[in-house]
Order: C-alpha cells, then sequence, then structure tokens
C-alpha cells in the first residue's frame, strides 16, 4: 500500500458552556470555549469508513455539558484534566485526549447602595461581590482571552496555559538602533519610540503525574499575567526581543510551577508621522501623533525555559 | 437625461491616529480612528471624471494628523466639531462634512511602588496616573468602542455620540412569558433565563449651534455610559424590549443633554442543556448549564427620545 | 411622560437556512442567511414588560424553516414576500415587516465523466448539472455575497437588492490628477495607476404592487452584476467617483425594473513602491511592484437614480 | 542562570504585494501575503538588546518588495525560495529562514466583444486573455486561499503548500452509524445526510535540494487540488475521516512529488430541522430543509504519507 495514516485527532471542537453558580444572592460565572481532541485506534474509520471505534463528537459535546454540572468548572485546567481523564480511561480504543478551553473574564456591574438592596448582611466571603455590585450582574472584562491547552495520555500530564490579545503599549523607555544594514536597508534608527504589542503566550507546567500536587491553577494564571506586566511595563528595552525575555525570564524565576513559556509578539508599529510638509514639528519629548499601522508588523516570537528543561510547546501554538 | 445622481460623499476612512501628551513622566494617550465623509457640488467629478472640486481623499487624512498636532485631542467630538468646521468653512465646493471616530480606551500598568520610581513628588494633579501606575505603560481596556459622529452643514451641528460592543449578562431577574402563540410556536415559557446582550448605543446631544454652551463630551460619556449599565442591571426584566427602554429613558431622563438614543441589541442566547438524557438535573435555581449560542439571535431596536423631540438618529447605523 | 418610544423592530436575525431540492439525481441547494424584523403595536413591551403582543423571535425562526418547506426557495426576494406577507396579515398587533436575506452561492464540482457515472440519459434540462459535474456535489463559489431586503407595510412592498464584497481591480487605464491643493495636499498625481474596490451596492425595484407583474430576481440580479462588472472594466477612470456613475447608470439604463442604485466603494489603494534607494526602477508601463495597504482607504459613496425618481435607499445599508 | 532561551525567530509579517506584469495589452497578476521569519545567533538581542546581529524587519520587508521587482514572481514558492536563500546567504548570523506566503487567485472579467476593442490579433498566448476578456481587469476569485510555507537552513530546503478555506458540500452520499454509544450518547445514525467542510491541507514536497529538479509548482498546485476535490465528490462516505484519507491518498497516488499532506477539516454540521410540530414531513429523499450550525461543529484532522516517510508536517498549522 502505497499510503499511510500518519497523526490523527478527531472531536467536538468550540463548545460554549456557561455555568453559573449561586452562593445565595451571589452568582458566580464560568464562561468558558471547550475543544476536545481524541486519538487512539481509528485506523478503521480512515481506511474503510468503519465507526466502531469512534466515540461521536456529538457525544463529546455532551460530555462537556455534563461534566460543567457533575464536576462544575472549578478553574478551566481542572475542569479540562476531567474531560481529558473521562475520555481516555472510558474507552479503550482512546489513548489520547487532548482539551483547549479558551476563557472570557466577567467582572461585575457596580451600583451605589447595591449591596444593601440585594444581599443580606452576613454575606462577605472573600468570593462574594463587594458593596455596591450587583450580585447577578456582569460586564465582559474584554481584555485578554485566558487559554489552557490539557493533555493526558493514560499515565502523564501536560499543562499548557496562557493567554492571547492581551494589548500592552509603553509611550516612551523604548529605542532601536545599532542594528545590521544592508543594501535594502532604509530604516532610521530611534532613539524614543512607542513600544506597543499584542501579548500571545503560553506556559508549560512542571506538573505531569497525579501523584505531585496540583499547582493552584487561579492563582498561577493571575500571578503570571501579573509578572508578564509589570515586566512590560518596568523593562527600559533597546528591542521587543529584549522585552519578550524579560517578562519570561521573570515569569521562570518567580514562579515554579512554570517550567517554559513561549511567547508570540507582533510589533504594533505607530510611526510618527511627517509633519514637516505642514510646517509642524511632531516632536517625540513633547508629546507626538503616531499612525498606527496594520499591516505589515514585525513578530517577535521565542521560547523562555528553566535551564536544564526540554522544551516542549509547540513553536506554533496558534490555536491553542 | 434618464439617470441622475443622487446624495454623495466622499473622503479618508479609518485613519488610525495615536496622540501621546507628555504631562512631565505621566503620559496620557488617545486611540482614535478617524473617518472623513464631505458633500457638496461634486457632480462633475462623478458626471465626467474632472477632479477639479475634489479635495484628495489623502489631503483630508493628512488633515487629521495635523489637526491632532494642532488642536490637540480633547475629546473624540471636540476633535470631530475642528476637523468637520475645517472642511466646510475651508472648501467653497464642501457644503458638509461628517466625521466618524472610534475611540478605544486604555488604562494605565500598576506596579507596586512604580510612582516613587518615577516621578518626582510634585505631580500629582487630577490626571495625573496614580501611585503604583506606570505613567508611561497602557493595558487597552477592551470592553466597549465609543464611538462619534459630528456633522457640520456650515450652520448646525449634529452630534451622535454613543457605544459598542458592551457585552453584558444577568443571570437571574429575567422572565420571558405571556407572549402571543401562533401554529409555528414552539417555544416554552421561562420565568429564571440569562438575560444577555452586546449593547451598541448611539445618543444625540441636544446641541446645535456654536452660539449655546456645548457640553462636556467626556463627562457625559461616562455618566450615558453609568445610567445605562446600572439600568440594565437594576431593571428586573420581562423582556429586552423593556430592559432596553429603561435603559434609554434612564438616560433620557437624568442627562439634559441628551434629546435621543436608539440601542440595537442582540439577545445573546443562553440555553439551559437538557441533561436529563443522563440522569442530570439542571436546575436554574441551583445554578445552572448554559449553551452559549451564536445564531440565529434575537434583535431588538428601537429609539427613546424626550417627549415633543423629533427623531433623527438613523435607523441602520452599523458603521457610526 | 418625560422620554417616549420611537421607531422600534424586533425579530430573530440570522437565521442560516440550507434547502436541497432534488431533480433526479440531480441536486440544487439554495443557501440563506435570513433576518427577520418586524413592526407594530409594541408599545407596552417596551413600558411594562408585557408580550401580549408579541410574536416571539423563536417563532419567527420556527417560520423561516418550515416556509423554506412549505412555499421552497424560488429566489431570495420571492422567499422574503412570502415571509413578509405572512407576518403582517396572520398577526393584528404587526403592522411591518422587513426581511433581510444575504445568500451564498454555490457551483458543482466538475469530475470527468461524472455525468455518465451519475446519472441515466434521459436527465437533461436546463437547470440540470452538465456533463462532467457531479450531480450532489458543490464548491462555494466565494465571490460577492448576494442581499435582498423586502419590506411590507400590508399594502406596499419596498424590495432592495445588491450584493457585497466583490473585489475588482483595473491594472491600467485610471488616472488621478487636476484636483484640488490646500496647505494639506502633498499627494502626486497620478497618470496610471491601479484601481480597485470593494463593490458594496443596492438597488432598489420599482415593483411595489402585488397588482404589478413582478420582475424576474433571478435574472435580474444575474444581468445588474453583469452590467456592474462590465462597467468597472470598460471604463477609462479619472476618478472613483466617475466609475460608480457609469456602473450606476448602465444598470439604470438597461434594467427598467430597477429606480435606484447606491454604492459605497472603498478605494483600496494599491501604492507603487519607492525601490530607487535599492537602485531599482519600478516603472509602471513595464509592470510594476504596489504595496496593498488596509486602513486607510478612499471611501466614495453615491446614489445614482433615474430622473424624476425619489431617492428611498437608505444612506447607511451596511447591514442589508 | 535559571532561565535560557530557547527556539527564537523573528521578521517583517504580512507583507502585501501585488506584481502585475504588462504583455503588452494583456496583463498579469500576482497578489500575495509574504511573512518572513529568521533564526540563528540571536541570544544578544535577547539577553542585553543589542542589535548587532539583527537585519531590521523593516530590512525583510523591503527585501520582499526588491525581490518581486527584481526576480519576479514566477509562484509563490519559486519567489519564497528567492527570499529565503538570500537570507540565509548574504547574513552570517541568519542560519535558517522560513518565508509563508498566502496567495489570492483573481480571473479576468469578460465583456462580449472586449477581444477586438483591447488587443491587436497576433496576441494568442497560452498565457493571454482569452476573447471577450478585458485584458486589465480583474475580480477575485474568492475561493480557496492558497499557502506555502519555504523553509531553508543553508544546506536543505523544505517546502510545505496548500490550501485553506474551500468549502465544499455534498448533498447525499454521506452516512454515518454503527459508532460507539455510552451513557452521553444521544445522536441518531444518519444514512443520508450533509457532508460539508472547509478544506484546509497542507502538503509537502519531496524535494529539498537544489541538485535535484524542481517540481512545477504552479502545475502541482492546480493537480493537487482538482484530485482533492474529485475524491471529496466521488467517495460515498461513511465518516469525514473516510474523506479525508480518499483526498490525501489520491494526491500521494496521483502527485509523486508529494511525499504527505496533514488536513484540518471541521465537519460543518448542517441538521435537518424538525418541522413536524408544523405538520410537516421534512424528508431527505423529497429534498430538505436543513439548519446550517456555527458553533460547535466537529473538528477531524490527520496526515496522510508516502509509506516509509517520515512525516513532518507541524500538526498545528494554522497560520501557513
Amino acid at each position: 500500500m502505497p499510503t499511510i495514516l500518519g497523526q490523527n485527532q478527531y472531536g467536538k471542537a468550540e463548545n460554549r458552556v456557561v455555568k453559573i453558580v449561586r452562593d445565595g444572592d451571589t452568582h458566580h460565572i464560568k464562561d468558558l470555549n471547550v475543544s476536545v481532541a481524541l486519538s487512539g485506534d481509528m485506523e478503521e474509520v480512515h481506511y474503510s469508513g468503519s465507526n466502531a471505534n469512534v466515540l461521536p463528537t456529538d457525544t463529546t459535546k455532551n460530555t462537556v455539558y455534563a461534566f460543567a454540572k457533575e464536576h462544575g468548572i472549578e478553574s478551566a485546567e481542572q475542569f479540562g484534566i476531567h474531560l481529558a481523564r473521562h475520555f481516555v480511561t472510558s474507552q479503550d480504543p482512546i489513548h489520547r485526549a487532548r482539551i483547549r478551553i479558551e476563557e472570557y473574564a466577567w467582572e461585575r456591574i457596580t451600583v451605589p447602595g447595591a449591596d444593601s438592596r440585594n444581599v443580606g448582611s452576613q454575606d462577605a466571603g472573600p468570593r462574594s461581590a463587594g458593596a455596591d455590585e450587583v450580585k447577578h450582574s456582569f460586564v465582559r472584562k474584554g481584555q485578554e482571552t485566558r487559554v489552557s491547552q490539557i493533555t493526558f495520555d493514560g499515565s502523564k500530564w501536560e499543562i499548557i496555559s496562557g493567554l492571547k490579545d492581551l494589548t500592552v503599549l509603553n509611550s516612551t523607555n523604548s529605542e532601536f538602533w545599532g542594528y545590521v544594514k544592508d543594501k535594502y536597508t532604509t530604516l532610521r534608527e530611534a532613539y524614543d519610540r512607542i513600544l506597543a504589542t499584542d501579548v500571545s503566550a503560553r506556559w508549560r507546567y512542571h506538573w505531569t503525574d497525579d501523584a505531585e500536587r496540583m499547582p493552584d491553577w487561579e492563582e498561577s494564571y493571575d500571578q503570571a499575567r501579573e509578572h508578564l506586566l509589570r515586566a512590560f511595563a518596568e523593562t527600559y528595552s533597546l528591542s521587543l526581543q529584549q522585552t519578550l525575555y524579560q517578562m519570561g525570564s521573570r515569569i521562570i524565576d518567580a514562579r515554579d510551577e512554570i517550567d517554559e513559556i513561549r511567547f508570540s509578539l507582533p510589533n504594533n508599529h505607530h510611526f510618527l508621522v511627517d509633519l514637516e510638509p505642514f510646517g509642524l514639528k511632531n516632536d517625540t519629548p513633547d508629546g507626538a501623533v503616531y499612525f498606527a499601522a496594520d499591516r505589515p508588523y514585525g513578530l517577535i516570537e521565542a521560547t523562555v525555559l528553566r535551564d536544564g528543561v526540554e522544551p516542549r510547546i509547540p513553536l506554533d501554538m496558534t490555536n491553542l
């Protein structure tokens, strides 16, 4: 036979699941987009169309919704672990499950005096809505999308989390000069420029084994995001590569549970507009006017990892 | 001649302009997308291709960037007023200018102790960055896009402002029942449902004349947005139409400077998932699991206006 | 009462309906996206939330699917007429219905000899698949989206049809010079440039009354599209406005059933790249290299109409 | 040092280049979106911000445009080979270049009699415009986007080509039954269903060495696309996996120059609408009405390869 089947996977993609938990009058929301990909003994369905080993993608969708009820959604990672374990352990032909999750954040709508109108006074746990927050009303936060990928092969776990579309900008403390000049180089050096990007980052957890203690996924995400933002803000940047490395190494240094991180950073160019034809000086130190360009854009990608660790995050993770 | 020319307009669309103002170490950012549309004595360019009356769209683009420097960007509305007045008063063939602006909000990145590292102690005006904010580092806010449309015909102004893509959700206090049932009706009545929408709203200002006192555009926007969110959160809703009307009338009541408001509200359906085939009760009072649907969606549109005022906001303003 | 309700409408938007008709082995496909908007006695649902006059949007969705079976989809316009008439005539509180439809075109996949493998020899009507066409296999055509809007108020019809996203380009026979120059003008005149646009057009039919003979909607669309393309190709253009007018007047002249047409034409700029710094001449007569820009872009909009006819197409029809 | 740098790459992404070649009055167009990614001795720019080894991304952009003039664009693959070779051989620190290209197809606008109006009679080469085609007027084809990825490490080439967004549909000859049923399975078996997908495919060429004879990239693309479409149309499908495998093996069998192919195929669900509540039978053999769903969707991915060949196409190539 001249042709053979290689790696293959299947499942239901983009199951949009919203879970509301009611804690008295205070409601909590989880808003996920869950994609399932299963692999295993699937040669026959490709060769002959026999579905004897195929759990329908429709069933994987049903499982997502049922598990949201049965297990709840403590965190995207924990939810994905429940799902991946289920598929691999409950179906013989399935040897590997990969769950990808996007999470959309919401915050509470605040209304002065809402607290007294909506709740009894004894309700004040750490996860409760604060004073002036309406306990069942939310506005979508709208910044980055949190992402995670949970993979299980029956014995070991691989957890990759991260975020995408976190748009940041420094209006100074960025330079670019001293680069290679060849016959196609026309760029002028810059000593005070805008540095802006849409951060896409994926970090891999050290945790791989049920016997080890699992990280606190929610806290780890919040902390990694915080370190990333601070490294962006505090780095005096001579290149976007330098900023990238600072963001990555800050997270690796600060978070023991994270071994590796990969970034894909578009350089969102803001070009100083030439206003001299109109008799105007567009002077950076004075404040300036920029053209925010769409395409093309620089694209800087790199992995930062703990020394001694083997890199495992795919180089093109666009769909995580 | 069997065919004639009707209404026409032209200009440069989607000029992306970013303005940084430096107030000592504290930077301020305005991030706009500006579209220019001019009308007037433009028959000839359509009939014969003569451009004798045509100010190039490239020139309208240059004017946007030059004005960002010359006049600054106090608010999107004020910036559009400068531009519209210029085009109509400086070019005889141009009788009407319409400026549409999208504005993207940014907030400062906070880093503990950032204040002391970045600024001198005397810097503390109301628009300054607060303690722990990096004075030149920003993260895009990512919620709604603020929009405005400024039209000038040489004597009168029409200012329409608003927002789009403000995604909100109430996880209770929404019902839907008592509706008409015909032979195609299968929907079951709902006594506790999720109500969610992406608010798109446009409001028209009373101000039309240079002789009148101009509203404070920034404060007016903030207040209208606040009233809209509160009305959404506080309304116990029997239909999305009722919620819409509450949002609109709250703004008309509270803001004298606004005469009319139009909403376009998709009903972002969250369907309770039937988990009974799996032996699970998906019970609303207990918290529940929902499928967040894409298409189709209900679409509710209406104008709310001050009694005695003539409605002027176009019914389809999708591109404002 | 200080605030009142203005124009309002509601319904289910974006019902994606695919209809397959089997003519022996030869299948025919219609692929539509149907949006319903109803108006009438709807004050109460806005003021008090009473749904007593409200036919649920879910019911309007059901009606779309049921009508695709009951009436078939001869054309988008005819299908919309069935729907609009039904809503206005079957429900007292509904006084006006507007149906918007997007249609996606498909063509047959061709395979040499497919005809003999798939059909009996007697099957050869004009709508049948040709020789070498697989009679149930389709590839989406992928060019423009056909659009239509059918409005009925109980006595008169308004039918607006058209297309969007038809991307066209002339690589010569386009100039731009002789324009107004003010202090912000830096553009250089062009005597041989690329002219490219994504055509968005809406045309209004003369037909308004059931008593008149209805146009052949399918043929009318094909012919209008053809005239539009030919006018684009054959016009030696001194401005995009001139090309727009030629496209519109060609259709008005050639198609008696069409009274008015409105265009929204982005000027998809293709800038000649300056290669002189690299010792290269980027010479238009010789063939040339262009940068295809995203934003900003010129935007040219105008109505062309039959003399004596009142214009009725809204100036901003972006969502038709 | 606790953290180190892993794989990294940089360059200018999404350079939109349009090349017009004039062959007398007959013009030819190539419309590409070119992304450059370079790797090599780039530690320092990450660690210290020194750009001493960094050829600016702006220079890589200039090179794309200059090469379009200097070398022309015979095919996307050949163009990428010129670029990749240049970067690796002209800059010591650069050890590897990856060029990704999207290509958008155009076809000529036809006008009866256009030939005689536009050209002399002697112009009739195989690449000339046909009779009735306007020789400088084009309409974008609008179906799939052709993609290619050219990688060079200084000695070996890797060429991966393919397409994305080719939307196809079979209205019969598709079944799905005999699958695994677990406690979460509710799906009913189907014996005559719509099968539809947006084909995304990437194939890898055998060619790796300048010493070997290079494939005819244009012909190879056309043939691979043709085989893919025919396999889709001719396969009586018991599962989308089976159809995928048929498409892949047909290409591997027929095209010696291709060693491996990977597919990512969403199952674009078309659900038969239940019309029984309205007293209607929605019968497949008779033609039927379907709801075309957005999300979730099945997602089927697999590699098909020549026996004995090592798979090298990344499993997630979404951005190729």
